[in-house]
């Protein structure tokens, strides 16, 4: 850690400086510039990263050298991690495809969409028994008994099941029903959450929050995997800027940047990116040719007629259509779908 | 609600279009203009709101004419809404001043702290026993033993409590020691925390998510209110954007702009807006001109060593000399401190 | 346009918004629903765009129906507009890449990397002889003799040239040497230079500013297109965020956003948008998948010695490889490079 | 300037910097840490600032130490700038108030406003010649028209004239009748009219771009003043966020945030950041509490028929109030209205 030390520091506030990173079992390197003078701290840098050092009289900046995230990290782990459910792969050569519908409504319903997503060569059935709303008022999804149809879609198509969870009393019990549970945009700093996943055997789909920087989405997957649980999907699916043309603005760089900085997979969500159905398939295309390692897809029966997001979702037809249509992209960039 | 019908839509899209408005209980006034045709559906708007009507071919865009909240609307309850604590107000003439550290840390220091504030005028005190940290790996709070010595912070001062509440299984402890329940930022969609803090008795501190719109944030209210807790308190606690210089940007026209939409009492935390002590003292004096009915400001006796947010805790001293500062604008725009 | 009514209205307001409606030849047609009065004018809705009707007693708020461009529209022109330089096309099968450095540095290195980026495959030389830069202490550009060499360029290569034009008082001099002009970020609202390349008859590259909506893209398109010159090349290359893990947030979905909305044609400039030359191959495979025209990216021979933006150059042997990379993903949209 | 190299990088690498370094004059200070080496460059680090050190191999990010601004910097000149124009202050104990129409109409309604704002205590007129309109079919202003009248308003007030430039070409004939040359938010990094401006003996009004950081608005002025005029004000009016209830937001952080790196005097415009008149006095006090040097607000008779924001202009009445209330605001922070 680099700390500036203002120009009108006294000696005594520089005394005071260092005497506190050594008093941190660190050792301080001071370096007097022509401008400035700075000080090096070496050392366990994660110790003062805890410390305000910013509220002490005379410093003027702190640059920190190492990232906040260890488990995380490219450091801690060299090679990809592949998550494997159910014999299909996250993070494999093959692209994962999960697709269904946003809310679980009923059982015809889902079964139906499950095997037209099978059909069309998606690898995972998405759906949400629980549903974050922005409206008290709107349908809040059907609970245990959404988990059951999920659980029965699954033993109809073979393909593993992925839903949200948004509340720590009910981990148990989506875990009993689902192969993989997903931690929502608005809860990516719900802590209690986090650390309750890291203790529970399933994977953990972790969306991006809807204005988390990349540092603070990999400090919240530190969250789940240093209670143990190393089986963390990363999930992009659109920041909030001042453009309004879309739902969200998909952040497809960060897929490339993540491969820089974890070794977790990186799947992106297009459908509640850009929030008109109609703008799905081309981001979902650029997804895969930028390097993401899955989709999760919003597909509907009858989208003017589902109970949420409607009007993001892709007929069945047309998710088939996509899924033929990003083969050559996916072998392109040297995977397959 | 308006309907915009696409211009190269069919006869039979737009019958299909004024079929489902009519489905639905309401009814649907077609208007032909020279370039466009729309479409207006007449009677309870809530209805179709959560209808994807722009998944229906033919349709360009919807226009929603009311607002989607009704509890905590200005329509629904045109007097300004005073919630008392303890003899305490907030929404009245005075101002409501919460102050203390940002986590209680021990006994003696949380007395400390607590007594100058007091001293200082402040009416509330605050300090959190749960603590949301950004990393898995920094002090996550005193849990109950902290909501205990708040407690007794409270017989010592006589000033109601302050402090944040994150899982929908901690409420009922923390409601047994405190006055008010802090919603923080992060879990202003919380929703299943939402509902039941809705349940409980305690007024709720809403803070503002870093990324809300106003809309949203008076959405949350809703739901807290749906619930039957009508004591609502609103926090602005800065957004988040691309300038750097400051922690968040405080957004001080969501106060005005509040009060043109709501009858819920508005605070301002100008702590975690900036992230500087040095910058609190303008943005509490511009919160009050703005028409703020309180603030949350964090002090601490030793912020070099506090361990949360140092950098940004005014010693007793500054915020004894800001409470001061602070008078003669209070009586500027009608009120008192 | 529709005008709600705000609940207090009275009577005589009304009235008056209506007699306002009519006193512009617009007809005013009132929908009395069970919470809202609203009013719709009928007729051209580009006069009621630039009143203040906000500004008038008893309103709420104002929804436009149209868009506020019109010869940039897909409604103005039907037709994708393919745009023919010197041979090339932009906006037709073939992709259209740009290619070459930040600024034009000297004679040698010019030429040098221009033949590179021919023999990889791009289709148009760029280069900057007048710069904008953040500081007044930076290099500023070569001015005329930087043109000089562009255009010695194009007659080595025989590619024509891309370069960025400042100031009204330089686009006859630039128009002399280059083939497309190139409005930069920071002038996207400049409108007097905006209008006087209106005027000029060689195309327009006009980049998005770095938070501009594409709709106040679209109407700076508008101005160009209104001044006669409806050659216009639109260019996303990413906006300001909270993120800053990248130089700026790459927005694709601009893509298919505004191949829904109009008829010039769209190119990427990856390069700008990450900020680091490490990132710029998978945004720029990304963006041909997205449907996105052509592109335009920096290219240097010795990215550590560049005056500008060494940091995100590529080397010729990347870009060459990047080329060829890109050869399948066109071709799966339907595409060549 | 601190370099922290990669973590895998090599030898040879290291050893590459440090010679970049010393061949650009400075010395080169190489420190291993526990997990990272990092290299300090000793000397003038403006050198470095212009150097794509990230492009060079081993590199894994560069901190830079000092501020890119030096003329605009409390460094440069540690007292407040006063701006005296025509026996007004800017900067000094009086707040400046600057009022009048967003743009000059005609003679008659000018000069009525000119009256009404000087009655009621503005220290300037403000009022648009020169338009920049987002549609290029929108009033386009008076063009030397509207100077004259604006010069005219000036003999019958005594209160000298802000109007903005916007094309270089125009400084002179602006300068002629003008006081004080305003450069509006879009036209922030028109870097060419900067620089002329800078030669111009009229003070200059920089306005922040509309999502400008607070340290390239500082960089804007030096531009300006690099050119010799070091009379620059500054003035906050709203950024771009995805907040949609306001224009803008007013960052009204960026005042003290100001105070603390620059002697240039901060105003606010607070008409630009809410956009609408109702919420103009609120902000307008909050600035004055927030340490702002003055003010520049809308006024027009008949907003309702005003050519340009008549939404965000206040009445003669309402502004002659809100001067009133700022008064003692005013004084409670040491300064007079």
């Amino acid at each position: 850690m680099i700390i500036v030390v203002r120009p009108d520091a006294t000696e005594e506030q520089i005394n005071h400086i260092i005497k506190k990173i050594k008093d941190h079992g660190l050792q301080a390197h001071v370096s007097k510039g022509t401008e400035r003078t700075i000080i090096g701290a070496i050392g366990d840098e994660a110790i003062l990263q805890s410390l305000p050092l910013e509220a002490i009289p005379g410093v003027e900046k702190v640059l920190p050298i190492l990232k906040p995230f260890k488990l995380a990290s490219l450091e801690f782990r060299k090679e990809k991690t592949i998550i494997n459910v159910c014999g299909q792969q996250i993070g494999g050569k093959r692209i994962a495809v999960m697709a269904g519908p946003c809310a679980v409504e009923n059982k015809t319903l889902l079964f139906e969409i499950a095997q037209e997503v099978k059909k069309a060569g998606a690898n995972f059935v998405r759906g949400g028994a629980f549903k974050p709303r922005t409206s008290p008022y709107a349908f809040q999804g059907l609970e245990e008994e959404g988990l059951k149809y999920l659980a029965e879609a699954r033993e109809r198509t073979g393909l593993p099941i992925v839903t949200e969870v948004m509340d720590p009393r009910d981990i148990d019990l989506i875990a009993k029903y689902a192969d993989v549970l997903q931690i929502g945009a608005r809860n990516m700093q719900n802590f209690r959450l986090l650390k309750e996943v890291g203790l529970c055997k399933k994977p953990i789909l972790l969306k991006r929050g809807i204005s988390a920087t990349i540092k603070e989405w990999l400090m919240s997957a530190e969250y789940i995997m240093s209670g143990g649980n190393h089986n963390v999907i990363l999930c992009e699916r659109g920041i909030r800027t001042y453009e309004t043309a879309t739902r969200n603005t998909l952040d497809l760089s960060a897929v490339p940047v993540l491969k820089q900085m974890t070794h977790l997979p990186v799947i992106v969500d297009p459908s509640h990116a850009v929030g008109k159905w109609d703008l799905v398939a081309p981001m979902a295309k650029a997804a895969i040719a930028a390097g993401a390692d899955g989709l999760i897809i919003e597909v509907h029966s009858n989208p003017e007629e589902a109970l949420c997001d409607g009007e993001q979702s892709l007929k069945p037809r047309s998710f088939k259509q996509l899924m033929e249509e990003m083969k050559p992209i996916a072998a392109a960039v040297g995977r397959e779908i």
